[in-house]
């Protein structure tokens, strides 16, 4: 099975990023597709697989590689899903839920914010069956930080790639215009898919 | 929500780890539960949000702590649930689905051997709904290296808590007695719960 | 002891980064100089010694971000020194030591190269005394990584933040303008303090 | 230049670990060694200097093994050399210079300790020239929160392979062992080359 690149159009509805810094985005995406298919190819040949080893050993490097790439294409096509929206509101089901479990959805929101600022990979709000709540989950890259058997329901990429270009160094900007810029109608769908 | 600690009886069929190493590595486990409470009291408490920062801040040791206890609970579990079966058999379902991503039944356990002995912390074979098929996943830590929307089927904690106080450095001992006592029923359970 | 930001002065002799990254990257390094008197404050304070713990402790998370900042003001200090001379030509000795190590001057500069384009945080030339050879260091944020001991002589920062506002994804293009921007004079000024 | 193995002999005078702990983490110091010159090799044959790339390639698992393996042979070569002394009384240079930073020789004691029991990798006592102050280094594995440019003087492993055969989950009973066991002259031999 080959990885294929989703296709993500821009439009005026994106407001969170300009079309610059998307389209750089798009080829950082597209470079883990790639990066995917590379890697399968590697273990589908059972390459190195007689000498792993977890200090060093080439079946090592392409493991590491393998949950890096994946995740990154993974939580890019989540990412790039869940924004664009000019109808920023939430339905009430969510916040309902969201208040369950954080007092009210203003005070889920000041949470998912500091997650953001907190991380250095990515900032996303899941549901963690173990627990049946729901967390904001901090990643410090593409595959450090991701809750096990959790679900994500909104995804918001951190990386200085996404955001550089733009705002240079400020990030609460970015983070700011994100959360005006949720389509909550992909989030609630999410949402339908745990019940 | 409080988190607590499931039971899990050390019985004769567990064979890849005597009683001792088993009753220290449930301790471990025990640690993850209560740092879990520790740490939803403090979220629950608010700590820190309005410092956020992803240098140094509070809050970020706390997001930290969360990932990786929360997916030390999770992951001994099914790793305990998975082993203690003598009937080291999997079901020809099982079979064939592995044989269909690795050839054979054969070539995925040299994968998955691989993958542990490349592996610093976790090696699981899971499923990957993205590319539709059952990757050997290897993490470092026990929330480094997690593949985003995972299912778990096979878990097996390669820790050096693991395995050391038994085994001491000869982890491919462990390993081939881990795979020798898989409880392959745990395993065709989780597998009907994808269809 | 408090820490005090180094003052770097950007000048038309900086070819590899144009004033507006340059500012920017400042204000990042500004950061790490004022966590640092943070965390140093925290550990003057004893906070949080006496419930230190390995899985979550705030004691924990200050000593992380401890290496993190301290390295992000040293590694940004030897990068801003050795940038900006547009006499871009080693002494002599440089490349006869280079030379003895890696074949030739050209040799280490593709393994140089190589090793900027493989890392996610920055590459270093650095000694390494255990094996009295010269080694070029990949690191992945500013504390993994590191060799220990070793003695930095050339420090080239990967961070997406270092090139993301002018060079957008085109990494190969901001390694390849430093490597035209060295200030060779200061790595051999280094190089000095090894005999 | 190949690594060799150094000589550490197993003494009466070494109470913080049996000899059965000191055979099996003197293995583990072996297969660093074996795996530096590994690496070394293949660095040397210019492997895949010519595909690097941050995201996978073969470039980038050396460079990672080459951090992981060289800081696991430096790391584990600095602890055996400070272990071993029944006269467990730090010089009163040592005390005085510690006591300047720490209030007391004791309260430098409580942060070290406190150190080691945070860290999943190793604990440092380091002198930092930045700051010109002696810092309690954690780091979470061998390359992970090593201080740049920071002269090591007393190493401690906290790795599980360290104490775990002996001590299982008892890591205060080893780190207080070893307190007790620490070769001040030793240190006082690396402070001396400070000045």
């Amino acid at each position: 099975m080959q990885f294929v690149k989703l296709d993500f159009e821009y439009s005026d509805d994106v407001t969170v990023i300009n079309k610059e810094q998307f389209d750089v985005h798009m080829r950082l995406y597209e470079g883990y597709i790639n990066k995917m298919n590379e890697i399968d190819a590697l273990l589908k040949a059972n390459t190195g697989v007689k000498e792993a080893n977890a200090t060093y050993s080439e079946f090592r490097g392409i493991k590491r590689g393998e949950t890096y790439a994946l995740n990154g294409v993974i939580l890019h096509e989540l990412y790039f899903e869940n924004i664009g929206s000019t109808n920023n509101t939430p339905n009430p089901q969510i916040s309902q839920i969201l208040s369950r479990d954080y007092g009210s959805f203003d005070n889920w929101k000041a949470h998912f914010v500091a997650t953001a600022l907190a991380s250095r990979g990515w900032a996303i709000l899941c549901y963690d069956p173990r627990s049946d709540t729901f967390r904001n989950d901090s990643l410090d890259t593409h595959d450090d930080g991701y809750m096990a058997m959790s679900i994500p329901l909104l995804v918001l990429d951190m990386y200085e790639h996404a955001y550089f270009l733009q705002y240079a160094d400020n990030k609460a900007e970015y983070i700011s215009r994100f959360m005006d810029n949720i389509d909550w109608q992909v989030v609630g769908d999410r949402m339908e898919l745990l019940q």
